[in-house]
């Protein structure tokens, strides 16, 4: 940015220009604020939340506030960088949702699309354009832009989960619509497990019906295939320099990213492993489904343990390292590299570790 | 956004949990107040910049400022509705640039893609990446993402052209990267009006080489041919009903965008011509190359003549009528549609008129 | 084919010109006996090999012949309507090979594709460079174009499979290419299942590696997970009014054909099912993995049971009935709807019933 | 491909084996003539048609054979080295058609897809699914698979073009359909030049309409900028080593093949120029628009000039010579790469000069 005492010339007469630009809808861009710097510093910071610290609040939640009255009971984890909106980092919205026994999280539609990842309950349902999804630990569900969408619990315990949203993302692009369900909750269309039947089984697609939304027809990734795939690979290949073994959830009937807006990954840091340090224009919510560890962020420590969940922003080098000696650690994890992808602003170099 | 009066139980509990999260970094979502709304309304508002007043004070400003000072000696127009930050739209910047006679406008790249709608000049150039690409009233020239350019008037009148980025867009982002060239002009590898001809032929392409990158390999749309092709479809088609004939600049490699982040576009509209209302969630500034008419943006009247800009914020209902009952109106436009679009965020409906 | 009499002038003058072209190396189009004809009918005839008149020979051809002398012990499925070139249907060629404990087919590669469905035996290795991949009874695996491979049996027992291979469609396109590898067999560099492993977990893959190659990463099937997906889906969904439950083996990386020539399906017949007629310009060749029915194509009936294989032409209406009313039939089969597909040469429509 | 006295054990046991097969629609692999080899020899031999012993033949046939008679009027270009079937190279069809004055090549359809590229004649029309195509020499006009046409000769000359079909590669993978219009010639529904105006433009595309179609929407390539483009490119751009500069008639939706079965190409040869040599497995048909020329093809010259017809099997060895030290030469050509490259069967590779 210019500073005006930078223009040799008559600073009275600019004076007047700007005071004649700025009646008219103009400004100088010599003047700038938001034009210029080498390389992007996200306002977001990296920061850590504990599962230790999370679940007593969350279940506080659920003791004062009902289903009628938030419609999503949903503690937001709010960056400390981001102010006057919502954001765990600059695009990607996450948030702790918890649905106690026999409550209903009432039928609804948006165009953000979002991801649920579960952490505790023993069952339980989302139910999606009338199919229900079950929900276990480690499982991921989806539900994409403006599918329709309600959650259940059936069980006798809370349900508690990790929600991802491009709700940021959306809302800086100005295109967020919302539309409520006639009723709390959907009919149910479909049995059970039908998509998951269709479109989970590794390398078999239907070949009667092709999906024709832009989000994956397969909405429902269980744990146990997901950690088997991983602990399968963690002994036979290298996987990548960056991230040891990493999966990202895809859909299957493109081979691409899950939802047109947020990539999911989950990764295997094998026992004592430390990953070199990258970085990357896209940001990074992470949640440690099991396994604790440290992620340096720029030079700053995150210790995690089992369930936290932590940031990284954008352009900002990191690595990852398991603590223990003797298991692997499990980290799940959620980006908008789709989105810096198709608009051909994904960057990605090493980062002397 | 709930009210916290709208909870019925236990106002000073909530209160204790409410500081508890914020302590920790956390939110409730149901007081949150970018969450929810039926639709998205833009912070941006229509409005118009009339060519008459812009012209005197980019004069001004070349009288006062030079190239030294100022990197690109550009004005920015400043949407009324979007406060602290650059932009014509939510997502794309306009502004309006002058290069006087013998002034470069020094080499550089950027992350943001630009493009050039030459308003008044008798020749010039832009430079991008070694080739010279001429600058003619109402020729459109792109210098997309990271690609090396300067701007060179060798003539004895001034040029004035109206620039377009995706600026807003990559710094909601956060992925920004700009270098300095190591020179003020970059030295010259290829030969005037080679992409165009590579590239330009109708339906003509080079078998011996695949363009490589995401933007189109073409960089130079001169005036002539444009005007061309609208004047014989004004004849031979009816186009759109909401636009007329309109015609967007492609990606002649791909038959795609011509920019990944932006689209641009050129519209003929009939003498007395008045096209239906539609909504979309993009964006768009305006240009009116020649003639004069009349836009109608959610109930408020913009009127523009011979050179003026004007903005239409996304989803709002918009016409356009040329107000002349003898001469086409020819509109030149850019939007954020391939964005929207690549994101499955894209939405177009009539308006009833 | 317009007949010389049904031309009204002088047929001595036309003579002359007939002898003046074809010492010319030309020709009259409307003599032509290859234009023409309202819709097309393959040479191909439909036709059915059974198992129980394969087995014995492909073990006497064992007893004879050693794989010093034959490179590839199969025995080729003629189709009785093609003459003077190898041809299951007009496009495909399908063999039975069968390799003895301890034998090698030793390694080799070409631009012909093909696939292996194993019909007998208890293991054994087909490699494929350098990655060795499992071979039990109703496995797919796959030698895609140029990929090196070779075959070893490392049981006590034969091993025996369906090929199946787009030879006759390379020979019509005069592209293939052929390859003897160095050593009778090649170097394992990989450890068994690692492909399995990276990409035919449902709906994961590795985030570190994308596939180079148009064909599939995932080069091994097995049959256990392909028939608990059919078994599923039997109960869940209707399928294809024309083929039942039917799924397409695909290339994980893109959502499409497993190879870009030949596209490989797996189907089950419920107990009693009889599906609709139709027709398509693909031509088919059929194994029936399990289970016992007929097929009729064209009026003609195919009865088949328990690893019989069938052919089905193009462009012949065909329906398919499974004989049993207690147990579902499995057919594995292959095409070139892929080829079509790409051409744009796909057509399909009901055939009444 | 084995010869039997290879086959060390029991002659007589092997021919009751090879008995037993054949009676039993089955053959062993080992003998099979169609087999191995280590790269492609095409049937097609290197070929020249001189157009001053074309166009008498063809003004005879239009004396002694009428419309009524032959729907096409059309001398065949018959490759010396492919029997039983008509073929210019393997996959390709190539013909001089003739239209006298008045007459009407009445209106069908068919799955094979054609192009025009008119040598002789004054004007007439190829009307294409109700849009009439100008056909003024050196002009393409497409007639893509399934599209109506019909050929209308409006002037005082006759009109000569020549032919390129798919039809040897439908046939091949016989897909052919054939439809008769309902009259001699189709009624008219668009305007002369529409599809020239909405899509021949350089880089602009209707931004109301999306094709539908598989093939280019633009249906007529007009010589004259066709011509500029070369002649511009020819002082500005090396081009190719083995083609000097040369254009693909491309889809302008898609940047990719005209149609899905054949490219177009035009190429100058500057005065003296001589290319290096090279192969690939497509194989070409060549057309002397204007020039002279030598073209060496696996050792053996082909001599041309203009309007001369030559062609150039799969996998030779070629180069070309513009035999004129002061005059560029000008050539059209069209190949089946779209189809090798689609089944990733395309090859090439310099061939040592």
């Amino acid at each position: 940015m210019l500073q005006r005492s930078d223009i040799a010339s008559a600073p009275a007469e600019l004076d007047a220009l700007y005071h004649s630009l700025e009646a008219r809808a103009m400004a100088p861009l010599w003047t700038a604020p938001d034009v210029g710097g080498q390389e992007p510093r996200s306002k977001a910071a990296p920061h850590r939340w504990r599962w230790q610290e999370i679940r007593p609040l969350a279940l506080q939640a659920a003791a004062l506030v009902g289903t009628k009255q938030a419609e999503r009971r949903v503690l937001r984890l709010m960056n400390p960088g981001i102010s006057g909106r919502s954001g765990t980092t600059n695009t990607l919205f996450s948030g702790i949702q918890i649905v106690m026994p026999g409550e209903v999280a009432r039928a609804h539609r948006h165009s953000p699309s979002a991801l649920r990842l579960v952490i505790e309950g023993e069952g339980g349902y989302t139910n999606v354009n009338g199919e229900p999804l079950p929900m276990l630990p480690g499982d991921l569900v989806l539900t994409p832009n403006w599918t329709w969408h309600d959650h259940t619990n059936t069980t006798a315990k809370p349900m508690i989960w990790l929600d991802g949203l491009d709700l940021p993302l959306v809302n800086l692009l100005e295109a967020a619509f919302f539309e409520e369900y006639s009723a709390e909750r959907q009919e149910l269309s479909e049995a059970q497990g039908v998509s998951l039947a269709l479109h989970g089984g590794g390398g078999l697609q239907p070949a009667w019906e092709r999906p024709s939304s832009r989000h994956s027809p397969l909405l429902h990734y269980p744990w146990p295939q997901t950690k088997a795939s991983l602990d399968r690979l963690a002994g036979a290949t290298a996987g990548s320099p960056f991230d040891g073994v990493i999966l990202e959830y895809v859909n299957p009937a493109t081979g691409g990213p899950c939802m047109p807006t947020m990539g999911c990954f989950v990764q295997l840091l094998r026992p004592g492993e430390r990953t070199r340090a990258h970085r990357h224009t896209t940001g990074t919510v992470y949640h440690a489904i099991q396994g604790r560890g440290v992620s340096e962020v720029d030079g700053q420590e995150l210790d995690w343990a089992d369930k936290d969940v932590f940031c990284v922003p954008g352009w900002t080098a990191h690595h990852h390292r398991n603590l223990s000696n003797t298991e692997p650690a499990y980290l799940f994890s959620f980006t908008d590299a789709p989105v810096l992808r198709s608009l051909d602003l994904f960057r990605e170099e090493p980062a002397g570790d």
